[in-house]
């Protein structure tokens, strides 16, 4: 049966890469390689160098362009129709892969979170038109780089954590919990809360040459984070962040 | 600067370990490997097996006896009285490494979650008796290994998701998720919930050989998993497990 394997690459730095996924990525017959548009070359590049420097066999790779996800309209099913045309790209790249190949998805941080791969291959099982086994290897997300980096724990003793987004965030601190992680934050949800009793750690770029962490009293250091964020998407062409927002 | 390396070693598979890891293990001189008794010799053995399998330089270790944790009475007030006594045993071997020496603690998973090691080496920071830096390598937990193994992604598109213990789920379902991760949980939270309505994707020893995966239905899983919970028990003489609960 022909093979699909999901890995996770890390977030950040080559060296997240764990030894599951350099096995993983030794079995890979063919790598589906997303293109994003030019912005997003410079990810592109780093995938494609990620198996110049793990994979010891020979290999190939197809290149796939990634439709544009709708921003007008309702959030939930823009991103269902989004996901449905990834899926059929997919599919006729792998219908192209021998039936006992091994195709691989080279996935930044780790599959498992706000990540849509797992959801697409789900949908492609379901069309039933392309059979095909798959596998999961989890990679390092950037909420463990930002913990490691600000070198904190995420959870307070026996307390909870919530992830989440920032449109959620942006809604209101959440009730019941003392820690926040907020990922896929374009809207810069920590100056939408009254900062008030909360301390933050950010960073962007995490675990690459281009890194940048702020931490310390949110309403004193919201602003200069603010500031960084954007020198940071002006310099390096986009800007990825994610943070932790506890009380004190 | 005495250095000390707090290095996630991720949870279970040996192949979970990251480059970053593998390169921070070769810069260290001695390892302080904790013993924390007779029914956990095991978890003793795979830390050195892991230190014989990927260092490639002269190392030595040094075993320190773990002081059990009171379980009656305050759970935070004997948390940090077992805090404070670890960060004793701790001082009293960095002290012995030189002082342009490398000591590496192993941290099974990711030293940011649900693991007291970094606020141990914080208190010792504080009590300042011994002089040294710190830095932080993240690894692959539990709860990613779970998500993996299931082929599921934690979150559900753009929502949050509430990692907490057992202890905290045996109080209630929590308000405004539904998606709920469950770590250190000894008394099967899991069965004291109003299961209607909750899936459960549930696993114990994740990435070892002794490895028992169970999903489905909460109400019609849950006895399955607490048997095949005690019969792991059993087996290997401890039970580490870790699940994922979200509403249908």
């Amino acid at each position: 049966m022909r093979q699909l394997l999901i890995i996770g690459i890390g977030a950040g730095d080559p060296d997240f890469i764990t030894m599951q996924a350099i096995k993983a990525l030794n079995r890979v017959d063919v790598f589906l390689i997303p293109d994003k548009g030019d912005e997003k070359q410079a990810l592109k590049q780093l995938r494609l160098d990620i198996c110049d420097r793990y994979v010891e066999r020979e290999f190939s790779w197809r290149e796939f362009c990634v439709p544009k996800r709708e921003s007008e309209g309702d959030y939930k099913a823009n991103v269902a129709q989004w996901h449905a045309e990834i899926a059929e790209a997919y599919e006729r790249l792998l219908t192209e892969v021998p039936e006992d190949g091994v195709a691989g998805l080279l996935v930044w941080g780790d599959p498992s979170l706000y990540d849509s791969t797992l959801r697409i291959v789900d949908s492609l099982k379901e069309r039933g038109r392309v059979a095909f086994e798959h596998e999961v290897i989890p990679g390092i997300t950037a909420v463990q780089v930002l913990a490691a980096k600000h070198r904190i724990p995420l959870n307070r003793i026996g307390e909870p954590v919530l992830v989440t987004t920032g449109r959620k965030l942006a809604q209101g601190w959440p009730s019941e919990v003392e820690t926040v992680v907020v990922m896929l934050d374009g809207e810069l949800a920590f100056t939408k809360i009254d900062p008030t009793g909360l301390e933050i750690f950010w960073g962007a770029h995490l675990g690459t040459p281009s890194e940048v962490l702020v931490s310390g009293d949110l309403a004193a250091v919201a602003d200069e984070i603010v500031e960084k964020r954007a020198r940071s998407r002006a310099e390096n062409g986009w800007v990825m962040d994610t943070y932790l927002i506890r009380r004190t």
